[in-house]
């Protein structure tokens, strides 16, 4: 079967980097299938690319090469990695995009990107992926091993996720995504709040002051523009306005506090 | 040949959310062309999303099959349905996406989607584009006959579509659809203005006032800012700006009445 | 191994306009691939057209087909033409789109494209790309020869580029280019520079006042929100902001004057 390789880019789609990085990348392999995850990752937003690949590519078939790019460092003396786990590739600047994917459990390896052979001969100072993301990839999806890339290396950067924290009567977490839709994507697993609260009757409240009593199961349990509380795709609790935008009615950004409590105490 | 699936949705692509949908496509049958369409749609625009798939699907060979999800009411009890029409099978909630395909003339057959050894075998409550379409649109495109999905039925969701009126004197449509260039589309065909004023000698006026003289068939042939009026890409009745946004000066969305009477009463 | 057709058009993806033009060229030879270079060109804009296609184009393998289509001037008279060069085929309305592929060293040959045989049945006055470009794109993927097409022409048009200017003291040029993270992108070239300056020794001074000294090779050698100068992805002279938008930060559009000076005069 063809290769895929997937982007994930904070390039977007006005200019003509993603097409040179999908020329560059069918000159070396013709056969390879390119297949856009987003190439609208805010600029130089690591944070927010960690979560798109959190959140996309682990449904991707064995052997799925993952190419995201977004560099604010490019360069500079960061590294380049390329990282192996649950049978797939994943190649990024090494500034914390792959937190998520390095976190979960299983067997990893991780190199260091250095072999110049595979590398466009003239790397220039502003665009890697171009130049070392996309010929690397190219390479790999024709059966160069990754090792032939560089050395093993095992201190990848991470970001500093934020964690959940929990006393008797309180679970305290945060809006760590805002999607699209502008629904308020929190750190709360389903798992911690019903063991948590002994199920789901809870009361969420938002650092801001908003607050909603119970968990839906379909945003169409309340009336056009009310907040209800859902556990979404990810099984993450989740903020969020029938029919609205939640984010943009209340303002939020990612990074508020939020707080779980039982409704009957 | 290798099977199509394309791709309407109001999922944007700034999160996972398209990515996960190909992958999970990918995963279950690796041989599937994906082609985007939009993932563009206006939040909950069904009535857009309806017709994008009017102006974009017929177009593609036979056996294509196309992925709409524009889908408000996820997780509620609203029905997922597969419609066999014109060769093309088409996935979508059944909140009327598929209403302008519906209303064509030729064979078609329904069945509600509900065979859940198709799914993905944990479905959230808000990610049916992930959990039930993309898995059905991948097994229907190993050969897994769509009678295999559910029961066939015949009362899919329409939405409700202007209609054109005519009298002696005018023809009175609607504004009903405005593009990314800020052409205003009406629902008067080409068809239907030559039968009503013998050819194209008319004068379309607006219902905020705007009106316009004859029709164009290339926009050059007013000056630069002026409006006219040109029968586009569907034989259908628009009112343009020459190099400019006809909706954003007007301030005019879908919806707004426009009404034709020939030149010599 | 299946041609590769690539699409860059004003067309946005908010409509079913790319999705007919995919549609079209994978009935005719479903064998194609076809890959997105942008959608997101401004409409009407072709000297930005000519720019992407100047990026993206020239890294894709040969016998690519590129169908570009920003046409103010559809329905008129303007021609359409298709360009041969570099072992790759461009398909474009006759409107400057594909002027730095012309203004490129090597041999070339273009032909007016006119034979209605390759078109669709019915050509409408707004939408070229799918009754026109769509259809003759697919059939020379199939291998019909560029010149079925119609007649060998040598007079295309071409858009006014501005040319760097130079005396003892100083060179002379314009941001010709905004890209998506707000470069600033000049006409003055690597090696313009170093012939001008004996090396990279320089001070930049953008005609609204803004003033840089000296040259970086990774944006992070200035303090985050701080101005710089680089050379780009195409060895182009950029004046850039670290982490920020140097474009929305200065208010600055394409068209505006750069001086380049040795530092040491």
């Amino acid at each position: 079967m063809r290769p895929i390789i997937t982007l994930t880019t904070d390039f977007g789609l006005t200019d003509g980097y993603v097409g040179a990085v999908k020329g560059v990348i069918l000159r070396i392999n013709p056969a390879a299938r390119i297949v856009d995850i987003s190439h609208h990752i805010p600029p130089q937003d690591v944070f927010r690319a960690a979560f798109v690949l959190r959140t996309a590519t682990s449904y991707f078939p064995d052997n799925t090469i993952h190419l995201a790019v977004v560099d604010p460092g490019v360069g500079s003396s960061r590294r380049a990695i390329l990282l192996k786990a649950d049978n797939q590739l994943y190649l990024s600047p090494d500034n914390g995009a792959l937190t998520h994917i390095l976190r979960r459990p299983g067997p990893k390896t991780l190199h260091q990107i250095e072999n110049q052979n595979y590398f466009r001969p003239r790397v220039s100072h502003t665009f890697h992926g171009r130049d070392i993301f996309a010929p690397v990839a190219a390479h790999l999806s024709l059966g160069v091993p990754p090792e032939d890339m560089g050395p093993e290396i095992d201190d990848p950067v991470l970001l500093n996720i934020p964690e959940v924290t929990r006393n008797d009567s309180q679970l305290i977490g945060r809006v760590i995504y805002v999607d699209h839709f502008g629904n308020l994507v929190t750190n709360l697993t389903l798992e911690e709040v019903v063991s948590f609260a002994g199920g789901l009757e809870i009361r969420t409240t938002l650092d801001d002051g908003l607050s909603v009593t119970g968990v839906k199961s379909s945003y169409t349990e309340v009336a056009p523009g009310e907040y209800l509380v859902i556990f979404g795709s990810w099984e993450l609790l989740e903020i969020s306005k029938n029919l609205g935008n939640a984010a943009a009615a209340l303002g939020i950004s990612p990074g508020l506090g939020v707080t779980v409590t039982r409704m009957k105490q």
